[in-house]
């Protein structure tokens, strides 16, 4: 008989296929196991699949009195309570690296779709406006890539693609991280310093307790009117409030955002903004990244029905 | 007395501000230049600004008999009628490369736009549909770059610059010219067949009357169904009615497209398309390009004017 696996999160049928040909899956669809399963069934979990990005605290573990394993789809695993998932000797597994290129590369989409102002650019042909020789909304020139400051936060996986993808584009690559590594970009001390020195600023740091809000009215300001923040990490990470803020007041020139702090609810006010390119938290979400996190899922959920450590497991867990 | 120069192509006035310090221009707003100016005048112009791509041939030039100097603002050149501009001794300049690096980045930025479907992205979470839980459009995963082959059809100093972007997406990279070069990607001794091997076709070869319509219905059959073609160089090279075909019955899956046939005018069956971006030939409108540019332009009418032969003179002309 197939191990059992509850499919903590809502996830397309199609991302499960692969889990439900070696796993018997119990998909709660993203609602409370408790209102879908009885108590019996719920009683005999042992591993769980979640998006990493949900809350799964200590209240929620301890409906599954037998879980050993937590398995986070994704790279992410923010959601979850890394120290009450240790003091039940829960494991807690992740994709790291899986998605890198994916997210990096809507990251580039983003912030060349911002400041090229493709959206504008789009809608002039598009209409008809510029058949019609309508005033050209995109007459002022901006600035291009060559000799752009791009200012990385984060040098995980993604950070370090996001920055190898804008040398390429000949911009001068900077960088804020706790440690500073041995690479080829500039190195801040302070997120304060980057921003001042940057006029694109990449988001691409793990996100956790210590870097909610840390993007801040005070970091959009040093930017600048010409400045630009894209997010791709977590949107815990940007104060969104400041965001709608800055972008409204043009206190900087404009965003590429893929995430949000309560996806999928964005603010009206955010939503409205012509200077900002949205995206539904796709960042991962490409053929070759679905697949080789389903290889990390499938790694460790094997691993921890033999008995054996994840091989994909979260580091600090 | 400043030298005449007369700006035979409607241009911005602040793109020409420059150029109307040292010089005494004539801008005919793009007009003919007899309905604005009086033949007199006419008579003695003995240089001219254009943009590229604006048709001017013998009977143009005869109009002004003391004509000595052609001025291309930016790259191209493929609508002046070379043949006709030597046998009466005048010289013709552009700009090589000073726009490379920022029409290289619109074709990236096109590229990116369409494969990771931006513009459907952006309009699921700006019209509330992803906060509503709406069905996502974006549902199904696309191919993301690494891995995903890229055909450059031209390896000028474009091309080469979307190649090495493309490279460093880990992108595979092939190219097809009629000249193969010591270069880091694979040759094809043909179009067919770089479309053949290609999923997405980047065309950045220079324009003229061999490239007309060389990009047509069947090329873009062969680069099938879970292809792309982008086009940052001019219209001219693809047929604008087989690519409208391909995109409406899926014979492809996507364009990026900054030029067209008859700019500003686009076919309504092209503009409602939901499967492309469009750009209104902005690939080289950034603020270094423009300087860049303008730099040729200055050097150009400079040397002409002291009686030297123009530093960047068009090579076969």
């Amino acid at each position: 008989m197939a191990d059992k696996v509850l499919i903590y999160s809502r996830f397309p049928k199609t991302m499960m296929a692969r889990f439900a040909e070696r796993f018997d899956l119990l998909d709660t669809g993203g609602k409370p196991a408790r209102d879908v399963f009885p108590a019996d069934e719920l009683s005999g979990i042992r591993a769980l699949l979640t998006g990493g990005a949900q809350p799964l605290g200590a209240e929620a573990m301890d409906q599954f009195p037998k879980l050993g394993a937590i398995v986070c789809y994704g790279t992410g695993y923010d959601g979850i309570d890394l120290k009450a998932a240790a003091s039940r000797n829960i494991a807690v597994g992740h994709s790291p690296g899986a998605n890198a290129a994916s997210v990096a590369d809507i990251a580039m989409t983003l912030m060349l779709a911002t400041t090229r102002r493709i959206l504008v650019a789009d809608q002039y042909v598009r209409s008809g406006d510029w058949a019609a020789s309508k005033q050209s909304p995109m007459m002022r020139p901006q600035a291009g890539m060559p000799g752009r400051r791009i200012g990385v936060y984060g040098m995980g996986e993604i950070g370090r693609k996001i920055a190898a993808r804008c040398a390429a584009f000949e911009s001068e690559v900077g960088y804020f991280t706790r440690t500073k590594y041995d690479l080829p970009y500039q190195y801040f001390p302070s997120l304060e310093a980057l921003a001042d020195w940057c006029s694109v600023l990449m988001i691409a740091v793990r996100a956790g307790a210590e870097t909610q809000h840390v993007v801040s009215a005070d970091i959009l300001g040093r930017l600048g009117a010409d400045g630009y923040v894209v997010n791709i990490s977590r949107g815990s990470v940007i104060d969104e409030k400041a965001l709608v803020a800055a972008l409204s007041d043009k206190t900087i020139a404009g965003a590429g955002l893929d995430v949000f702090e309560k996806e999928p609810h964005t603010p009206d006010a955010l939503t409205a903004l012509p200077n900002v390119v949205f995206a539904p938290h796709i960042g991962g979400h490409t053929l070759e990244s679905h697949v080789a996190m389903q290889n990390c899922v499938l790694a460790n959920l094997t691993a921890f029905f033999e008995g054996k450590p994840l091989p994909y497991a979260v580091k600090s867990a």
